[in-house]
């Protein structure tokens, strides 16, 4: 790629960016649209929608960037949660390193690569035709002693690296245990789940959990709920809300489009009061699900799976840490999750069962991911004109046309992969649900996970092997030749990933900004649409699907700082961006389904230990390759140094993000000791983790012609 | 090798086996053997020492084969603990595993590989010159359909060991439930270590577990020692044990040899009374150690660990479960081991001191693991004559000799190897000892385990690929291309590995009941001595030195069955004997030093898993290599599913063998309510664990001349 390309893609990007920050800050002053960029603030009662027309909200404006920028770490800490502020961490933590790593970067590195001569000599007069990789370290002359700056910016990367995430870790599991000192007291703190509950015949589950926790834990066991098979009674109750709110359309549409829709849809049958007919419908639904909801109280379609409660934290951590039964793989306990975040629908119970889904879903993970790889080669065949060409020989007068060719190697590929990669996040959260997790956020941490590797895998060495050696697979099978292998691809591909930065990153934080198909889905659903507070859904950060993204980029920082540093301006950039705009979307938009407080960091220390081994991986072989072996085998203790720390932060900061300390259970068990509302919390608890499905349901109109619904109280 | 060599070696080995088995039940009816060959028996009281000869002494019995099969193993688990059945389980397991392999492969795979016709034709005219690779796999035409038997045989042996696998775990795993249930109270079951316990300043540790416990434990808290720094104390002791020795030497042969030691001793000094001089000394000796004990008691000599009771087992258990601190790495719990299983010596106490040192014993343990690689290459070459022709040139005419070169190919080569082997042992120990262990069950598991993958990767591996590819030490580092490289080399060494169980296994097992070393030093220590009750010290099991040896040979019988099933025979007359010979050594030498209630089972329960993954790798390179695709691509399945059960297992039994469950523990607290004996026991319980070396000793005959020493009461 050379820089008229590259220059080419960030000014269409720069423009998509600014046509989006410009839409953006003029369709959010329009009331029709507050369900889409302010959804929060409107659930919350803190917004209203305004039908008044100003000629101001027609003129782009800047005060949301200044909002945003304003609130503190406290502020989100409260509105949010800690979750929240983590993944604020991320961007705070990439910022800094990436500001060293830019300052060595580009004020050190950059001019040693393009004083160098190996690939062509830097012609300043022909600086749009020249190629990028003259900005790389392939530019700098074999055996170079310059070669040297490369390895002091590896090292010194690292270590403010590793400091700072030793820092962050620290900084993240005192907030952690912050957090939960001042908490007040909730329901899953009390709770474990117990699964794979042993029945002998004759007895129910409720039964066999009441003897072995009176019989075990006498003085701490509280009360405990049994889960049920609620499939159907699901089913019946989605049905009811559908038909509930064809209901309400019609009622409150009763003037406007009454005879319209009856027009519609009475061409085929006779003319009937829709209203009466649907209402009717609606009671005999109803009356079904309490039919199926007092069947589902039977023994019978209880799950061998229960929500066990304790009169104190330390009671319920206790019997979450022990092995309870002598047989481990019965009475098999984990901490609840919060009663709003279990994933009721995904209740299976036999031990056996999960640890089979469990393994299912890890050979189809792999399978997806490697089989993802094939759309990577075909995106990979674009950035080729010359094979482009050869493929389609028809296409040979377009791609002669300098725009043309611009674009498809220099923006194409990259929003190609993109749309792809938009599938992936829910197929992930899928195949993590499916794999045995029982609440949301461990579905979501589990599939964030997925999707960091995934993208690794796919995009990373995708695009760097795709080019040498992809079809290969078995480059992995051979680790002693990585680095070297590694060291003559990964450079190779710095201009793509430059273009990467630029396309997807750029584009795809102003788009969450935008909120481009969450608009598209308003406009399509309610042209201008007048009262739809029952329907409101405030959305839930996609942590699953954001993290990897940023995690990823931050990947790339680290691989690319010493070999092409001209990527580090774009990655500054792209987290400036990012901090702002989802500093804003978790003020506006987003509101926090669950907390794990703070859960979510160890997978952010783990992928960036990663980034910096490969980094050294990469930089062992470059040095090789460049003919400078003292300098590859003294980066060799980087690698081992880097995994010794690593092991340390997990000795010292992990255990706290698996569960509490006794001393900090203990404490805060004791400080409720003389508080009086925990009466009333207890007696809240023993029906805490009532499945949703099994509460009672009222939608139709025969008490009440608008009654709002019961579901989910 | 030539059959010839395998029939010398196989009559020199026999021969030294019977002439052990004579000489033992020769000499153990002698009384000046009883404390070599029956030490536990005398240190019981069930044997004494008879100073009358009978002449049936002389001659040769086979009592003991008789008394050693006939106990049980509820004997066995009396008098010998848990741990001595669950050696023994290894015998059974084997025997069981290589009769259904024996009989398949001497009577169905055996006579495939000699009617094939690949390397030569067989002819049994020339039986005792014909090469042993006739009798391989190896033999077997390229292609046949043969080979399908093979592949049957792999396929049922994998079964049948997944099974008793299964059944061994299932059955220790019930033996050591059943154990704990009718254990007495024991201090380790309610007594937690804790390590890097943090001080205030101007605060003592002992104040600090004080403040701790009483604080988060206060119901079930019960006392506590903190561990001191004692070494030196230690080292006095050591000297006033010799001194103290000396003495009643000199004061019992005062007829004797009083003279004449006291001549020699003299001949530069003064006349005095010895026995008076030394007797000084050892009072001065004990004044010392005394003064160095009230030191030791102060707070200077304090180490940051301590080992804490509690009332119930429950209590010490989920002390030891859950993270005590906040920052997990103060506060570390773990089970404590039996009060005479500590390992004093070895007490370090800094979180980070332990973990560097574990790291650098790892370090350690790689490079003894790999130099150990250069004697065996050596002993390699033995086997090959045409190399030490070469290397050697005057050795020719010798070595034409067909003797000589019988014994140098087929004796030698084992016999050297088996010499350095026995120097290992006692250096894993020494590196699990600095590895921050603090029991000696601890690290005799953890040199356990270190031996078995010593003894893996320098036999097995050794031998496999120093014949072709040895020199590097990358074929690990292909993995995809092991199988094909082990399907050539593993087959070319099933005569060695033939010799090997010959001469290694026969040999050792003989040696062990022979007690050759003990035997030796026995006689030059006391040529027949007299009154030796004072210093006898009934032996250990060596069960780190000797089950990585029994599993070796699991290992070789697993991998060569279907390669080279003349192993077969071999290996079956090796567990026959080490099975009666260990019975009998359990009930006449060694007394149990601790009990792990059969923590050594997980060890054997991996080796097998290993040893069964190997063999599947081996069997898709032969089959590859033997073109027989298909079978090589069916066998794929095997060490998948050899995988999944073993993970399975590790979730089914595993969590048992790591500790009690909730359920045991409350259970057997519940049974000790009512017991009188208890209030005793606590009261014992507070003083379990002090570190032997702070009691009073009192050897120095100022009281009474023949004191017996208090040490260690």
């Amino acid at each position: 790629m050379i820089v008229s390309a590259l220059l080419t893609s960030v000014g269409i990007n720069f423009g998509l960016c600014v046509l989006f920050f410009t839409l953006y800050s003029i369709l959010r002053k329009q009331p029709c649209n507050y369900d889409v960029y302010i959804p929060r603030l409107l659930a919350e009662g803190k917004s209203q929608r305004r039908g008044n027309f100003i000629f101001e909200q027609l003129l782009p404006s800047t005060g949301w960037v200044k909002r945003a920028w304003q609130i503190t770490e406290e502020e989100l800490l409260v509105s949010s949660g800690l979750d929240a502020v983590v993944f604020m961490r991320i961007f705070i933590f990439s910022l800094r390193v990436f500001c060293l790593a830019g300052i060595i970067g580009i004020f050190v590195l950059l001019p040693i690569n393009c004083l160098g001569t190996q690939l062509a000599q830097f012609d300043i007069a022909e600086l749009s035709s020249i190629s990028l990789d003259l900005f790389t370290i392939s530019n700098v002359n074999n055996g170079s002693n310059w070669l040297w700056a490369h390895f002091c910016a590896v090292y010194i990367v690292t270590g403010f690296v590793c400091y700072l995430l030793y820092y962050e870790y620290n900084y993240i599991s005192s907030k952690r245990i912050e957090y939960f000192y001042s908490s007040k007291p909730q329901p899953h703190q009390f709770t474990v789940l117990v699964r794979s509950i042993p029945v002998v015949a004759g007895s129910s589950v409720s039964d066999s959990v009441e003897n072995f926790f009176t019989e075990f834990y006498p003085s701490s066991y509280l009360s405990h709920m049994v889960v049920r098979r609620t499939n159907k009674i699901r089913g019946l109750i989605d049905k009811a809300k559908k038909l509930y709110k064809r209901v309400t359309a019609l009622q409150s549409g009763h003037t406007k489009t009454k005879y319209g829709r009856e027009g519609y849809l009475g061409l085929f049958g006779r003319k009937v009061d829709l209203v009466d007919h649907y209402e009717k419908k609606l009671e005999d639904l109803e009356e079904n699900v309490r039919l199926e909801q007092s069947e589902a109280s039977l023994a019978g379609e209880e799950i061998r799976a229960a929500f066990v409660s304790f009169k104190t934290r330390y009671a319920a951590s206790t019997a979450c840490h022990m092995q309870q039964s002598i047989n481990p793989t019965r009475w098999v306990t984990e901490e609840a999750p919060e009663p709003h975040d279990v994933n009721w629908p995904f209740f299976s119970s036999s031990f056996l069962r999960r640890w089979f889904s469990k393994l299912a879903v890890v050979v189809v993970y792999i399978l997806v991911t490697v089989l993802f790889l094939i759309p990577v080669v075909f995106v990979q065949g674009l950035t080729n004109l010359d094979q482009l060409e050869l493929m389609f020989p028809f296409l040979k007068s377009i791609l002669t046309l300098k725009f043309v060719s611009e674009v498809v190697t220099g923006y194409l590929p990259s929003l190609i992969l993109h749309l792809f990669l938009k599938t992936v996040p829910p197929v992930m959260k899928f195949l993590s649900s499916i794999q045995g997790y029982i609440s949301i956020s461990q579905i979501e941490k589990s599939a964030c996970n997925k999707m960091f590797w995934f993208t690794v895998w796919n995009i990373f060495f995708g695009n760097v092997l795709s080019g040498s050696v992809l079809n290969q697979i078995s480059i992995i099978l051979d680790p002693e030749n990585i680095p070297s292998k590694l060291a003559v691809a990964v450079p190779a591909q710095a201009s793509f990933f430059i273009a990467y930065v630029v396309t997807t990153g750029w584009t795809s934080t102003s788009t969450e900004l935008f909120r481009m198909f969450p608009l598209i889905c308003s406009l399509i659903t309610n042209p201008c649409g007048g009262d739809k507070d029952d329907e409101l859904e405030v959305p839930r950060p996609p942590y699953h699907r954001d993290i990897p993204k940023i995690l990823f980029f931050g990947l790339l920082g680290i691989t690319y700082f010493f070999l092409a540093p001209l990527i580090l301006p774009f990655l500054l950039v792209y987290f400036c961006l990012g901090y702002i705009i989802y500093r804003n979307q978790f003020l506006n938009v987003y509101s926090p389904g669950y907390e794990t407080a703070g859960k979510f960091w160890p997978i952010v220390h783990n992928s960036m230990i990663f980034a910096l081994v490969l980094m050294h991986a990469i930089a062992i072989g470059i040095f090789t390759l460049k003919k400078l072996s003292i300098a590859s085998t003294l980066t060799f203790p980087l690698p081992v140094f880097t995994l010794i720390f690593n092991e340390y932060c997990r000795k010292r900061f992990l255990p706290n993000f698996v569960a509490y300390s006794a001393e900090s259970l203990i404490k805060k068990d004791r400080g409720d000791i003389h508080d009086a509302s925990m009466e009333e919390f207890f007696e809240s608890l023993v029906t805490a983790y009532q499945d949703p499905a099994l509460l009672p349901i009222q939608y139709s109109s025969h008490t009440d012609g608008r009654s709002t619904p019961l579901l989910g109280v």
